[in-house]
């Protein structure tokens, strides 16, 4: 059966990007300090079409994330960092370069259709309009029995939190107070929800924790 | 050199008590579920008085804490729940009952200068009113080289760390989203703070990660 998981680094504060997010800065103030564990990885930089980095037990959890992943579903600030009809963000093409890193089916949560696009590197982007569970649904089924990833942001991370669909949550918890910026969890209405944490692994500069949705 | 520690259980979406917090529910809507994980343990039940319970790793972590600590700090609400005037708090002579589980000395901070408590088991309440840096200066003398645990709530625990002043911190990080309530973590003014994991143990129902504070 295929997953959908989602795979995210956070601050021990609970924040998964800095203040002051702009298109120019779309981590925020101090927000790439939450992903410092992983640009030295070797898997890292394979994936993004460099050489050489660390294989250690980091590079291990990132591989295997990458290998699992056949699909990924994100939001549409994910994509271009901008909001509103397409021919007035300044990135509608998105901001992943001619080669992104995904190389393989992705979905944009967007409210405003468009014709899918093609990049370098096995990377094609789907516009999807309806939902949530059509994103998912959609990269379910290109996924061919791997796991979905769940590209974020926040506020798409917290849609399929709340609507119970996410199977998998890692969070790769960074040594930090941010002190301010987005939180990946906002607040719930509906009441607890619970998780079995089903592997821990860590090394100096980061914990991945992973757990398993219960609902 | 006598430590100032943060022994706290904290959810997975960084909660340290649910909602509607009141003197009958001082732990909020869900939140005696981030202490499950500790009623159980033999240690715990030795120091509330009681006997039996399971001895396993997560007890070890507990009996570590409680041996390491010589005296204890706190914020005037975790004493008794109240505020203001103490002729005026229902819970004026606190809510530990009368054989505490602290069993030496506990200062208190507030606004509201008193005589200290002496209560039965090695408990003794000492009132502070000149502020964190002082009631931790008493507890460090208090603790004759053993830890000062920093026993909340989280505003007091925010303030200690805001001053630099907290020297170990260790999240029980229970696997559950209480979805809203009090925030161990809130807003810094004053950029990123630093932490070295030094570490990480874990059972299926918590994880305890060991930070050492990095100013």
């Amino acid at each position: 059966m295929t997953k959908l998981r989602l795979d995210i680094s956070m601050s021990l504060d609970g924040f998964i990007a800095g203040p002051n997010q702009t298109v120019e800065d779309p981590l925020g103030e101090n927000g790439l300090r939450l992903h410092d564990w992983v640009f030295g990885l070797a898997s890292f930089r394979e994936r993004h079409g460099g050489e050489g980095g660390e294989r250690n037990a980091d590079d291990e959890i990132l591989a295997e994330a990458v290998a699992a992943t056949g699909a990924t579903v994100m939001g549409r600030k994910m994509f271009s960092g901008g909001s509103g009809a397409w021919e007035d963000d300044p990135m509608g093409d998105g901001w992943w370069g001619e080669e992104p890193p995904f190389h393989g089916p992705v979905f944009i949560l967007t409210h405003h259709a468009r014709e899918p696009v093609v990049k370098q590197g096995g990377t094609t982007f789907t516009f999807v309009t309806d939902g949530i569970e059509s994103a998912l649904e959609q990269a379910r089924a290109a996924a061919g029995g791997t796991d979905v990833a769940l590209g974020g942001g926040a506020d798409v991370a917290q849609q399929y939190l709340a609507a119970g669909l996410l199977d998998v949550v890692q969070i790769h918890l960074v040594p930090l107070l941010l002190g301010s910026g987005t939180r990946l969890f906002g607040d719930i209405d509906d009441g607890p929800l619970g998780f079995e944490l089903t592997r821990v692994a860590s090394s100096p500069t980061v914990t991945h924790l992973r757990y398993r949705g219960l609902r």
